[in-house]
């Protein structure tokens, strides 16, 4: 069974190029926008290690300007938001009229970024559990989840409800084999997720430490379970409630993973860019803007922008 | 013109290798207690590089056990606070009958475990700023500054006022063109000097940066107020009242001083325990005990408690 929805993937990351490769090896048309390996994947294809099973693509429609791609029903935001300046130079030459942006990107209200280019009615927020890594040019390693929750954007906010496109995504979705959620409170979700995101991001580059060690010590422990704390008051502050149990079940399910190295550690490593404006300062400012002073979320927030600035100095001086 | 009052040094770092060469070029009687250099010293001597001119002491009284020391008038206390738990063993043989302990150390309460071993009214707090370093066994590198504040330290932590003994020791220190000033208020001079020490101890490891690099960016700067605003906020918890002008002029005069790597970095990559728990989870403590939350003290005291735990099981491990 096929589907006659088209997908555009932006970005052929660890994030892209596994949701990507795995819709087209389950019959979808994708096609996909990269950087530096666009020539590599277009001769040799895709290579997937997965936990799923691994697999080869060959025959891959894999494009490095946006204007040689066709217009597409879903087009799947997979770049770190880093480079989300760049969205008004892809967006229109690749969103068919009547499809939609899939936002796969951390952090929050990165969908009014996208709709600033494309309209609010035509984008849904997905969030994305997943750990996987790009190993190489054309080269996912697939290391464990791969579960979505997809919901609705609305101008203003408020539920979007479930609705019909959000279940014919949910259908290609599952026919390649991944776990969905459809949500009706797209704010809730992104909130949730951060729950999670802001405390082991942040502090696995701060403290230079994998999940497992955080876990391990009683500060870094207490340093997590604070923050999870600041991001649950944030959300109640935009009046959406996580409860305890939730922070329980980050905690649980982070104590059983593999020691993880987190995204924004690999980034930082490497020296590229963090997200740390659309993952730390905007829930941080958000919260503050509904009153809500969230101190240790916005001290650690400052101290990633400091890191940060100083890996954009050190690359401008190699330059 | 020299002096009848016998000094004991206890430790030979940076801090007691300065002042204790400074009081024997100038005339005093001093007794030096070290670890690993007490042979080196006691065969070749101290070789000060100071700002004030360099010179040598090639006989010095030198121990590597407190047993075989004379009893001191004055017993200079200059080990880090990491080695307090040998004060026991140290300082009953050291210190004569009407003698006084001057704690030289940094953080909060300390003069409290010096008096659990030699009583309260043998114990006078002295604060020091110097920047010096210790450069080879016996060698002392003096950078800048020198001043020290003295003050008498009491049972219930009220002003000791201005008494004999801190102005006979003031006499001793000005021959030796220190500049001296004399505290009624142990307790406020202890928080106004956390006022610095606090946020440039604490950020320069977490950040890895020396001090002009976190004056000069934004988010290190905003840091290193909002940590100076609650050292004001638990001193006056605690009844002290830290003006915005003391604060401010923390921050002039550090942006003028050159570079500096804080002694706690410095201790921090060299593999050493850090003085967390006195110039971090005291101060943090105490303010909550006194109805004050210091939630950015708090984060950054549970990050430096788990780098220095981090440090430790390293240690363990390369035994």
């Amino acid at each position: 069974m096929s589907t006659n929805r088209r997908y555009a993937i932006i970005g052929g990351g660890a994030l892209g190029g596994f949701y990507g490769t795995r819709l087209q090896q389950h019959g979808c048309e994708v096609h996909y926008l990269l950087r530096s390996d666009a020539q590599h994947v277009r001769e040799h294809g895709w290579r997937v290690e997965s936990v799923d099973g691994d697999f080869d693509l060959p025959n891959v429609h894999a494009y490095a300007e946006p204007r040689d791609m066709p217009r597409c029903d879903v087009v799947c935001l997979a770049l770190k938001t880093t480079h989300n300046h760049l969205l008004g130079d892809i967006l229109p030459h690749v969103l068919a009229e009547d499809g939609f942006v899939l936002v796969m990107q951390n952090g929050l209200d990165i969908e009014r970024d996208v709709a600033a280019v494309v309209g609010h009615e035509r984008v849904v927020g997905c969030l994305c559990f997943l750990c996987s890594n790009k190993v190489g040019p054309g080269h996912i390693r697939h290391l464990d989840y791969g579960k979505v929750r997809i919901a609705e954007h609305t101008e203003d906010g408020t539920p979007g409800g479930v609705t019909e496109r959000m279940r014919d995504l949910a259908a290609d979705l599952e026919r390649a084999n991944l776990e969905v959620i459809l949500s009706e409170d797209l704010v809730l979700a992104r909130w949730q997720k951060l729950v999670w995101n802001v405390p082991y991001n942040g502090l696995s580059v701060v403290l230079d430490a994998t999940t497992d060690r955080l876990m391990a010590d009683p500060d870094g422990l207490a340093l997590v379970t604070d923050l999870m704390g600041e991001v649950q008051r944030g959300a109640a502050a935009c009046g959406r409630t996580i409860d305890d149990d939730f922070v329980q079940q980050m905690l649980d399910h982070t104590r059983k993973m593999k020691p993880y190295r987190t995204s924004m550690k690999i980034d930082f490593d490497e020296g590229r860019p963090m997200e740390v404006q659309t993952m730390f300062t905007r829930p941080w400012d958000k919260a503050a803007q509904h009153g809500a002073a969230l101190p240790v979320l916005g001290a650690l927030t400052r101290q990633l922008r400091f890191l940060d600035r100083r890996n954009l100095n050190q690359r401008i001086a190699a330059r």
